[in-house]
């Protein structure tokens, strides 16, 4: 049975649950009771099969996409539309529950060549058609929704081999619907790794990356989505565009560049070359460090960033309610280690922690490893050890499996993100644990530091509350009212409405802020230009006219 | 007395000439007779004053200028308008040897803040009047030629104020028309470093460096202006952009690297916010290695920049021609050194010399430069000291003022730019000096290897040839025979036509084989989306249409 359950559920779709120290955590903290909340989630985990409007769909379209791919790669089921139309936004996951499926897309195309998707291309422009491309599926910006109809472009199921493996140059040729593990597990295999590796890894492709503009838990390292791209072969309205694999030129300024962020509203990419680095994990240095409080740990981040040592490639903190919350999820609360630290003065809720990473060479990794400790001694830090990065490398991409586990128990939580420079980012932090505050325990607010530059930083904040028994208009409202406050604060304090989740439709009501209005019109000039007939991704993306 | 010679000369304005060891090399090579080289020479100085045909300015157009700027910041001398019309290529400086000035603007004019720039700007796109940028006039890509006339308006002038020092995020705000030592010295004298020193620093400016898409000599290390540009203001035809300085973010397709490569078509940058390092000289660790040939010492580069043990800043290889001619113009061959050189089977012309440096941290630098010693050890590189990296720095801005010397003594002197992927580095390579071979001693070429990236490295090209006494058009056309028989070889052996220098309107008509016709659609689109009147740089800059 193809189920909305089947649908919302991120990763292992087997029921999970929470440990017994979050809940009482969460109960203690929102003063909650257990049995109301697991029944108002009860309510609605829509374990019921998919059902939606009819497609629209002309029939001498799908007579012509059957031509082209074959009736196996021309899906129209309930549940195929459904699937391609939201992605892992928590009010994507609401909706679902809610058993709704705002904007299905008419037909999910599964092509298996560059020429292929071309051709539709090609067609869906001249018949004024919509395409949303789709890779893994993970968006969390809305970015997936077909909100004319229209085609759903599905790159991952029969475009993800290995093109070419350049191992002089170091580099990979893919086509872009690979996902990560795909594409992690051939290159380990031959000793290289792909240096990318966002929460969603699992479930999201190389194109994927490229167009959401995405950083890597080891961006800091490796560098992020964009920086890993080398050249792009790309279907748009006007035509192919195939890029060089230069390691760098000036000859005009950088057309690949256009599609990182361009969220398939600019084309379609097909293929990717992308740099490749040795794979050497038992080099990996790490470490972890307490500090008295989230200033110390940034400073000290900041000093390291700027010390021109050799950067970490993990490289995290965690603020005071983070730690907090992490501190009793596993227990640690009340142990000898927690009495020596509060003995030493690192009492929550304000001390905080440092996790890092250092790849690549083995003495320079224990260099680099080295010069960072002594840094975050001089700011206060208490080396705590290398297995709290191991426990957390073990559940980089699992973490997230525990949305659903937080929703079936009755709680939303859902995260927001932000780039800021480092002189806004105090500032910014307290506006934001401020603004989580005065819901007076409506909400629970913890953020961390990720992605790290010689020049500023993301914030990336989780935020939690009870879920209501409500009608599923009020209920998507009321989480967005505090999305929208969240937002809010990062623009009102200097921070971007993205650091690398996109902006998809989302954000889109906060372009303005990001852009004035010549830097709108660039963009929807530029839009203009490569898709005249608006067909890419419409309906709202990046704020976008078409 | 304003001549054409004060126009043409680079740097020092006072003569200076070959030493004797190059004469000698030089005569041996191409069996030239030094007086008769020397007569060509003479007859072609310019010693005498500019005089150029009258401008075409309007005199409204004067007059809106004067009222905007004040009379002092309109200059429409012959030698103001002499002076703007050619950068340093070598065309343009035969041009002005022979007293021609092919393509001079009406009018220049001397901006002082970025308000005044704008209205330039949209008084230009609404009269039609040609703008073309003008900064350090370093360019030797033709990009400066007012090809319809117009205004050349000069940055460097007027705007070279640093607007704002944030150590906090190592970022310094500028006007775009600051200078290279203009910016270094407020910096060095601050504990800072811009990071980007091109061999035209003295004499180019900040925005040059973005809108050539530049590459200083420590690029390696610390990256390409594009990679040290954080935000910019610009103005253009349809308004002003101004970008923020978030250190990364994923807000739609980043409109900053439109303008890196953009060449003056798409705007005129007025200011740039841009990363800086700390300056700490003392730190830098350096070191020089003799390789028995070229395939041996970029091998070892390529092995230390893939290894992950940390960058060096400065990295170049000189081949063996480029060592044979380097050892020649130092007097080495012959000493003690050379014989125990060739002893140890290390003989010209195959010889080959690597250089870097590295900076940072000074346990960082340490080890850096070890491990990079212990490759190149491995590959047979044999370690030959500091004090040639000591040298190389002292002279790593002068050593291009060696081109008038070289002209004054006889000889044409150039260079070409390529860059190109490991896999087909040296194929290219050893194309390119059979195409010199060929020439049967008219040409003497050399290259070195001098920004390196993890997949692959530019190649530069010197080449040389005795001066024929010519007619002005056959003299050009004669090197514009040999100029174009190397972007050809660089072209025919998947290079591209440049790394660094730009295109401008010297490398147009390769275009069409660095961009298929898709491509060369987007980047026309894109300009007559920022410039819908065709007014910046027009005239074949880039190949566009306008």
């Amino acid at each position: 049975m193809q189920t909305y359950r089947q649908i919302y559920k991120w990763g292992d779709k087997r029921d999970s649950h929470l440990d017994a120290h979050t809940l009482e955590f969460l109960e203690e903290y929102f003063g909650t009771d257990r049995s109301r909340q697991q029944q108002i989630a009860e309510s609605i985990r829509a374990d019921d099969p998919v059902r939606i409007a009819p497609n629209n769909l002309a029939s001498e379209h799908r007579q012509f996409f059957i031509q082209l791919l074959g009736e196996a790669c021309v899906e129209q089921s309930d549940f195929s539309r459904a699937s391609h139309a939201l992605g892992k936004y928590y009010a994507d996951l609401l909706h679902l529950r809610h058993g709704r499926v705002p904007f299905p897309p008419d037909v999910v195309l599964m092509p298996k060549s560059h020429q292929q998707v071309q051709q539709i291309v090609d067609y869906c422009s001249q018949h004024h058609l919509p395409i949303i491309p789709f890779g893994g599926g993970s968006s969390v910006t809305r970015a997936l929704e077909a909100q004319r109809g229209g085609v759903s472009l599905d790159l991952q199921a029969h475009m993800h081999q290995v093109l070419e493996l350049n191992t002089h140059n170091q580099t990979v040729r893919v086509q872009a619907g690979i996902s990560g593990p795909q594409l992690e597990s051939y290159l380990n295999e031959r000793g290289y790794t792909c240096g990318h590796f966002p929460q969603s890894f699992e479930h999201s492709t190389v194109g994927g990356w490229i167009a959401a503009r995405g950083a890597g838990q080891c961006s800091t390292g490796y560098g992020r989505a964009e920086d890993l791209m080398v050249a792009l072969k790309v279907a748009m309205p006007i035509g192919t565009f195939e890029s060089r694999d230069y390691p760098a030129c000036a000859q005009a300024w950088d057309l690949n560049r256009l599609f990182a962020g361009s969220e398939g509203t600019l084309g379609v990419i097909t293929e990717v070359t992308w740099r490749i680095f040795r794979y050497r994990p038992a080099n990996q240095a790490c470490g972890t460090f307490i500090f008295r409080d989230f200033e110390s740990a940034t400073e000290a981040m900041r000093e390291i960033m700027q010390a021109e040592i050799g950067r970490p490639h993990l490289f995290r903190i965690s603020d005071g309610p983070e730690t907090w919350f992490g501190f009793k999820h596993q227990g640690f609360e009340g142990t000898w280690k927690d009495k020596f630290l509060r003995w030493k003065g690192y009492h929550p809720p304000a001390r905080s922690t440092m996790m890092m990473t250092v790849e690549g060479d083995e003495r320079f990794t224990r260099l680099v490893a080295r010069r960072i400790r002594s840094i975050a001694r001089k700011h206060g830090g208490l080396a705590a050890g290398k297995s709290p990065v191991h426990r957390w490398l073990k559940q980089r991409y699992t973490s997230s499996y525990l949305r659903d586990a937080f929703m079936d128990a009755g709680y939303m939580i859902d995260t927001m993100e932000t780039a800021v420079t480092w002189d806004r980012l105090l500032p910014l932090w307290r506006a934001l644990h401020k603004f989580f505050d005065e819901t007076n325990r409506a909400v629970f607010g913890m953020s961390h530091i990720s992605h790290v530059y010689p020049n500023g930083c993301n914030l990336y904040t989780i935020f939690m509350a009870p879920m209501k028994p409500m009608q599923p208009d009020e209920d998507i409202a009321e989480f967005l009212n505090l999305q929208q406050g969240i937002l809010k604060t990062f623009v009102d304090h200097g921070g971007s409405i993205s650091h690398h989740h996109g902006v998809g439709r989302m954000g889109g009501q906060f372009m303005h802020t990001q852009f004035d209005p010549t830097g709108l019109n660039m963009l929807n000039g530029i839009k203009r230009c490569l898709d005249p007939n608006g067909i890419l991704n419409p309906g709202g993306t990046l704020s976008l006219d078409n």
